[in-house]
């Protein structure tokens, strides 16, 4: 499941028995990490790994984390089974330049809630309705080669108000035919590390399918991809740079 | 056309022949601008009076600006028109404090291009669709009393990507029925004066009329009302508050 | 200690071992948590109470936070030692509504890191050293009749790069004699709750009886406390609000 | 005066009366402009060539600006009299993807002020003193490669408040000997267009002269080059893409 690439990715997914249902495995056989990862090793600057919460560490060892460049997430119904301990891993690494990709309902996962200090609140509903996603910041590395809309003809529906910090860039908001409007593309930073959030994804339908989706994932690896990762976050005792008048 | 309250406002409108047909004075009859100072006046901390493009110095003389607490914009087909000269007052009276509020069509007024120093551009549609304003940031001071969403049943639609910096906040991003969404409700700061946009209020549509956009706008004008107005805004020339060593 | 106001401030403080110390205690009889609740209570519209690590439920009982407006927060050597529940409420309670404070060397204390997602790193020195706290967001109201500058004769440094996700404001900026610079007040928002961090206030130095210092504190109390609290923050299901199409 | 590179840069100084002073061109014989081109033209990805006021068009034909991926601006005492229709070109090709950088004095030209809405204001002093920059924003790719601080033994002093939008990113914030700071490297964005001012650089000092503040200028110029440029900027009338129902 590793490709050659530079850009060394872990996608996380919880795959416990709810993705394990038939309505899922149809859409995402083997689960949805493998088909994200299977898309990014395409990309020949992309090396793609996955791995679950069965595994051991919860699939988020240390050495595993200090060699991520990228790390992609989907959680949903096992967010509280995430060990606190491992989030602050995740969250320091990220600190030192680890980019981090969230996807749809890891908005309320713990490290999605470390980074950004918000709620994550929303409201929701699964009807079968078609969503349009709109590039609002069409300048963003992110949205290169992104049309200006496209549509998933089936997709969860998020909707505003969402419980966000102001994002550094609003780069995606979506339309919901059931009225509803909600920022699916966002952009963080915390200091060395880029975070981005994205909504598609719900795990009965194909978004991850959708050539359009990969090629924002694509671009999104890219963009949190760190040109620097830092070691120390200790806050040092400095000498004086000037003259101090002794009082 | 002047109450007694404290916020002393100025509603400043084309109000040419294209708002002298039939059509829309059935609508706002006397000018949307009247509309909109009328209710504002119904606040009893709100004192707003009128004014035109073919009033004299284009219905912006200095002594208005200096005695105007909040200036509210509607233009379309003239923006053109309006003088540089003018343009600059009203700029400068903004850095100074006053604060402002473009509605609906003055995305492309030559005040809020030279405030935000974006391209305001936007895609559009007349096609008596609904729209569906809902509030991102219910916090807001703007969002007071205002529901997560309410309906237009007829608006023109403006859609993304929108030519605009990064807001301070998105108060409110809109719904259309024909597909597009929009960030509807936009604050910005520059020096002293506080800045927004609100996009609902076609001429030949009752947006002004409804209850909830007129709470949105009351609850602007008080908003944008400056803290404080500072006059000097040259660049000083200053003497060190620390002893330099002589090189 | 609590006055008449109809702000209701919470000025939590460590307030062990170290801060009773002779040098501590000849600058803050009674700790500093009593010093700032002091000055506070003299304006008419807040009424502040104090409260320690060492008070039940570490100061933070549910019920006292259910019932602050603001939270000011003040913590050093003792961060480790904040129960992750604590934490956790004291967040909650933010994202509904709750203001918070945090000064000094709450940069690093389990709330802030929460709220914030960054580190809270930076690099000091104790030297004695003159601080000037500049303005750089005079127009905003924690700004309100805070000079350009002012000087604090001694301040503990705290210098840049400082770890934290960009400011909804940058209201002051610190210059240190020896050399350095800070963001020494800046803002923040999580959901409904404001945030306000201040770098003043060494536990050795009298920063909090500068009647400057004060003035920016009241002001930020002021600033902090909510237009409304909140209560449900879960993810609602919500039905339809325009018919969707049958697929 | 043009290298090879793939990056097409044009550096635009006045050099005019005072600019041709003994001990201006006892610092930059033969102008800023060509010491600027001239260690831009060392790095391989970047040819650049420069153009001053009292060339054709002020220097700015249309056809140099289509053919520009950078512009960089150096004004100070003719701010004035660079034509508006040549402002206005220049914005609108910043809003159509040319990167621009701004530098010292820049901050009260025209372009600035017509990107950024804001007044530029600041105060200032000419005293031989030492700056030191710090890097705010260590993660930022003009950061790139460009210590925590670094010394310029004598420099103008710039000083808080800056009148600018709140920035995109503070990258650097300098310290000045006599008391003052500034957020000296700011990035702005609008439409397609990246902006970064950067405050070092009086004519009678050596700055330019520096490595690290050359280093700083070409990552500058690497960040603001665009990914995409575009060309129209009008406001399209566009087709529904869901069905409206009639009313």
């Amino acid at each position: 499941m590793s490709g050659q690439g530079s850009i060394r990715v872990t996608v996380w997914n919880e795959y416990t028995d709810e993705q394990k249902k038939k309505e899922v495995t149809d859409v995402y056989p083997g689960g949805l990490h493998n088909t994200i990862a299977g898309f990014l090793n395409k990309d020949e600057n992309i090396s793609a790994k996955t791995t679950v919460i069965t595994d051991p560490e919860q699939g988020l060892p240390d050495s595993l984390l200090e060699n991520t460049d990228v790390l992609i997430w989907w959680g949903h119904i096992y967010h509280d089974r995430v060990d606190d301990k491992r989030v602050l891993k995740v969250v320091n690494q990220v600190h030192q330049g680890m980019g981090i990709i969230f996807l749809h309902s890891a908005h309320r996962s713990k490290p999605f809630l470390a980074l950004t200090g918000a709620s994550g609140r929303l409201s929701w509903r699964e009807a079968e309705e078609k969503s349009r996603v709109w590039t609002a910041d069409p300048a963003h590395p992110i949205a290169a080669g992104i049309p200006e809309n496209f549509a998933l003809e089936r997709e969860e529906m998020y909707s505003e108000p969402f419980g966000i910090p102001q994002p550094e860039s609003t780069v995606f908001i979506s339309w919901f035919e059931g009225g509803n409007v909600f920022r699916s593309g966002v952009t963080f930073r915390r200091d060395y590390g880029k975070i981005f959030y994205f909504q598609p994804g719900h795990e009965t339908y194909p978004a991850y399918h959708n050539e359009i989706v990969q090629r924002v994932i694509i671009n999104a690896v890219k963009w949190v991809n760190p040109l620097v990762r830092v070691s120390n976050r200790d806050c040092p005792n400095v000498p004086a740079l000037e003259r101090i008048t002794p009082k």
